[in-house]
């Protein structure tokens, strides 16, 4: 084996390093954190390749236990880091297939994928794993953008399109899809309505501050209940000035402590998967986004510890 | 005509891009773009001249459609983007006539002006040609500073005395003024109370806070009611954190979305022109400043579109 | 004498600057900034050494009069900057004693110091001054770590130990502890319960949320009385967005705002020496970090300047 | 028409400024800036579609007459600037479209188009236009790395491979094609092996220092002729150090003032076309890249201009 | 008095620190440095009046021996930093006023200036203290611009006219003046023959190159001689890769070791007066331009050492 | 097992990524990447300790072969990258023992280190190594500064004084030290004396432009021979504008590709060890020194590689 690897088995932007530190393979793991560095779906700032490398980075500093949700997330459901999926940044549909295979690996193995994206568009694959898995799931969606766009210049796959495409290809259950945090300009009242049109629950920036999460998630609960429950989150969710980093900011969003008390909020959902999408570090010079990325996936981490606990007691 | 442009026909810091690509003219145009680049009025960091471009470029992102105040703030007004106006760096009072004319030749066609400064001390000139058309007007500023320090070294004009100077010409119906924000360490007690003694209202960040907005949009409007009104709108006065890409910064400030809560609250005043200033590009390495004022002026324009349909309906 | 000093007579990151062009010294001066620029102690991103020249180059813009606590903290205390105290890189315990006899000769001459850190180490330096002039000490910490870890690889001085080092060494009223603002993530549960073993009271950042400011604070008045008390303010305690040059940031934090509020209400303690620690210039870009700094020792002195004129009146 | 244009119709990264202010048309223009901010091709750093932008921000401070080639480059040649091509950044093949189209466009009305990438791959779009017009041409291509490698994950068309798809497709006279400035590690001796094999000189770093950049251009003039020519210039020709906005850094290159020394060198060849590549404005925080890159269009165009002139005469 | 000085005492961007901090007197003094932080005669990019502060901080890591020159450049001229002149940012007269007049103070008491700018325009009031004193003097003036240009907007006073105004002025003997480094396009052929009907001696980048400097400084010697001579060092002669931080970068300029080669070769002539300008700290964000200018700074000095040393042996 | 591992297992600014993705280990390996981030001896800037996670980072986009020397340096020598000694930040000699410990079993094994700092303290502690197993060696040394100052503030063991400290303990053959590249100011002319008193030769910055690399190399292979050598590499060998990511810059260094040339021109030494050290990220924005220095290390494989090929011929 020649070294470095060639870019053909891995590309130049997939790092070595893991999360945490984690290893690559353990015994009975319930959780694996992967990379999806593909973000040539995006429409505008491109940059997301290098995401799983940094937030990998800014994880060093995070410790193993988790003080509110008292649990050890990494330990508790023996977690690992299998790496980067060998995206092909030059073809969406073969970089699909690996990364739709990856995660099907691993929920076929009984473990739940946290991907560290890539751009939105990472999501579809996500969704088509889940669903080979599971058939159609719930979604809770977090981002500023409802991604149910239909096509960019007659193009059918990017990052403003995945939950239009997950619709059509049936891996959503609509009627449990809440898509959380939208806002800012729009190119016609319609973009809204699309979603509203796929059945699916918007809830504005606006909504969440006035009606306060609790309602939000109280009424999630209520309709999902214990369907496999897909969480994906777009770190445009939160204000610029907390995640400069990304690709299409609003501003006018939430703090990163308005975050995590939602997020911490989450625990008694049957989450098959997670994905954290649209980080940019070439936009990111404080490494803010970066860490506030990486705390959420040891939240997500920890809510699959506390669901764990439950259910196995 | 020689290309580039001659600098004495139009200064290099002068772009001719276009705020979200708008037109330089279209019938029965009812608001208007344009660039104030003047910025040496500053007394510490300097870098406004700029701010047009930037917030141009920012605006790329911005989608045409307001979907919290349900209009079309660019179309409904068949906005237009004039370009800049070709201030003159070393001479304040030959830039002042130069701005004041741009602004005088737009009211004068019933087009409502939005000014992207610039340093605060373009706020004169627009003053100046506000009260041409209309007389003295009412004015809404927000900042951190009130700006009604009277000299600097003896120098009269600067951007911290516009107001002083406005009130000294007659600009301003001063019973009709407010004040909005006002926060950080002052020179001595008399600083605000130089405010006070102009008849101005000062409303500080922390009257703001304990009011709540609605409380003081009610005051304003009751005061003001349909007189014609400019509205000044310093970055300053965002938090540094959501706007660090300013002169004088002040920590302690209000969250971007704090900031758009207020101005959409806004929509039944009889607005005459609106600017906003002292947004410095060489400051905002993420660009979420830019970004900000860029939504700002979204913001302003749809106030404007939804008076238009009011007043029109 | 040769110029420029030797770096053995001061190291070349001290900075000849005072805060706010203050004077070296003057008639009567009860308040003293001083640097105190030893980093070496850090785990993880070092920088601070630089923190006392960015801090006072940040003073720069602020104004002599606090308009909400009504007074001009530095004239009314007569304050005076003292420059850095000449510590070693390489010699944690000599450094030590250099701070501890700077801070020392303040105390003992009536003088209360501003120390500006620095890395978290340097507190203990202070409270060891602090002790050998008014005995063992109350003391309200602002932080979102307890610092009270034991040893880091078997060494015992580090930015992570400076409380139980206190502790051993008596220098504080263990009962009369508050640490302020407590969140992330944790080794273990253990790290929080090592501060309760000491008797000290850790209030974590959700705690303070829920309770409200007001709350925390009587309940120290409560507690603490008017024993001499020391404040230390690690930056980390404000959000990463509002100060993301710092060296373990934690996100979840407060903004700017309520970090002001909750200081600007402690104004009837007997505060007997403050620092402000773990600033980092390198990672603070926009500089709203130092900025921010430098707003709360302005804070600090006008809290001295109010209980000046308590108990002069 | 609704404003801002539909990000279908021009997607949000293509400026509405040009470069130097040349107008979008004038009569008898026989030179023309364009815009090809197509980037998705690359294999590692992603961000060149943001450089005409760039490239035309930093245009401003050009000025008309170019002292050392005593033309006026954009005046002499009625120069341009009709904006950029709407590429899709998630189809390679329908940009290609659409670039080649706007170049042919160029060309066949007697008009030589100076390119702004983008990254390397748009050169196949331009060097198909060009076959078109004027059958295969010849090339000098400066760069540091020969772009001849084949696939790419089995990928045909990415930034790696324009000099390779453009011989299968007959595109250029391979005896007249000159790479020059190549350096850098390699996958195996045969990287460069697979220019020779196409018949393509290669002269690398170390050649060209070594022999000087007259005997090299000599050599070109014998071989080219007036052969109509291509100049393809990739940024990172030039040292790191002189442009860090590119994608494939490779160090050890050459000074700015060396790079225009060779290109000042080449006034007697038959060009029929230019483009510039893979300037990345989000690696370049100082904008020294984009400012060299401006300076080589201002060449490129006054090498025209003297053509012109020379032919004309 | 009240601190922090009020900014009309001194304004806000004037530091005390001093250049390797030296005192701010001595006996004996025959070297000065001092602050010239006026730059609102800038046309483009502002903010060198920030680079006083930045080439102080700078300047704290070099040594006081110069080994190439052999001298204690700061010791053997007992030199002193006086801090800032209180320029005005909004009047160039009245700034010019005081910039002169503290220069002539110096100069009249046997004290040699190395005033750090600002922009170019202060080297006018540099040159009237210097005529008052010494009578028309000679120049060497380093830039990559002539700084010969005569109105801006019809203004007279602005940083691209020093060098007609000093003349118009008569304060420099025209055949004694050597501009060294020009390059860069143009508006025209005549913006260089301007400084030629002066009767200057203009020297290109590719002249300086070719002929090498001692060829160039032997000329420049045998015109001169031993006549009164400033020195005016515009931080642009310099090529943007070492010098990012300026306000008009032109590319293709010189290294810093080839910088310092040419200015330690000019030890033999009779320096009354040094300036170094468009230092432009927001722009060199690694401050490498601050350090290279700290460093030309160190070799002015020593340059004065040189011939104190000369003319007192 | 938990996970992360405790900082005090491996300090958090370890990273788990290899160089070139290299392997941990393989068979008959006879060279080896090992990170030594210990940074606690500076006297200025600090931050080294993140240089081999930067430096790995930065080797993914080199590729397996050396054009220029012919070999395929990580495959002909089997190299391993063996991650991070992990060194404890507050003490010295601890993580002196751990480092030495580390090469020691590294050198017994026949494997030749290249360690990557870290500040350049660690060098002693690879001398010490290689003393132990090889004698006192040969040293080639690159740099600007000799590091044979003897102590700071009265400490013995900081980066200003390895090589002094390797002479007093034997670990070098003084007469075969070559100190290349020394510039700058200094305390005093003994600063350069103190290696001359040592007997290492001093080669200064102008000593080898002057002389030109082949006559150093060709003194150097006469007095050395085949003796062991080490070779030490400070980054600030190189001019700030190609390494601005270092500690203590000195202007008017060296061009990256003078870098180059130099040392690919060094073959036929008997390297048995390499450090590369004052690697700055946090001060490196465009990660070009850290790209210079990964490129740098892929040289000195090369040279490994190289003399393999001729012992084993």
């Amino acid at each position: 084996m020649q070294y470095p690897l060639s870019p053909d088995v891995k590309p130049e932007f997939c790092t070595t390093g893991t999360f945490m530190r984690l290893p690559a393979s353990r015994e009975n793991a319930k959780l694996a954190i992967l990379g999806m560095p593909f973000d040539t779906a995006a429409s505008f700032r491109v940059g997301a390749r290098f995401a799983p490398q940094a937030i990998r980075q800014a994880s060093m500093t995070l410790f193993p236990y988790h003080p509110i949700n008292k649990v050890y997330p990494f330990d508790d459901t023996n977690a690992i880091d299998i790496g980067d999926v060998s995206v092909i940044p030059h073809n969406i549909h073969r970089s699909y297939e690996r990364m739709e295979a990856a995660v099907l690996d691993l929920m076929k193995g009984g473990i739940i994928p946290i991907g560290l994206g890539g751009d939105h568009s990472i999501t579809l694959a996500n969704l088509r794993a889940a669903a080979k898995v599971y058939g159609p799931v719930a979604l809770i969606h977090f981002d500023s953008h409802t991604d149910t766009w239909d096509t960019y210049y007659e193009e059918k796959y990017w990052h403003g399109s995945p939950f239009i495409r997950a619709y059509e290809e049936g891996l959503l259950q609509p009627d449990k899809v809440f898509q959380i945090g939208i806002r800012g300009t729009l190119n016609h009242p319609g973009d809204i309505d699309s979603s509203h049109k796929l059945g699916y629950q918007v809830i504005t920036t606006q909504d969440l501050k006035r009606r306060g999460y609790s309602d939000v998630i109280q009424e999630m609960k209520k309709t999902i209940r214990d369907a496999p429950c897909f969480l994906s989150f777009d770190i445009d969710f939160v204000d610029p000035s907390f995640a400069p980093g990304t690709g299409t900011l609003e501003v006018g969003g939430f703090t990163s402590f308005e975050t995590l008390e939602i997020i911490r909020a989450l625990p008694n959902f049957n989450f098959i998967g997670f994905d954290l999408v649209e980080v940019l570090p070439p936009y990111d010079p404080t490494q803010i986004t970066s860490l506030l990325a990486a705390t959420i996936v040891h939240d997500f981490a920890s809510l699959v510890a506390m669901r764990l606990r439950q259910t196995s007691g």
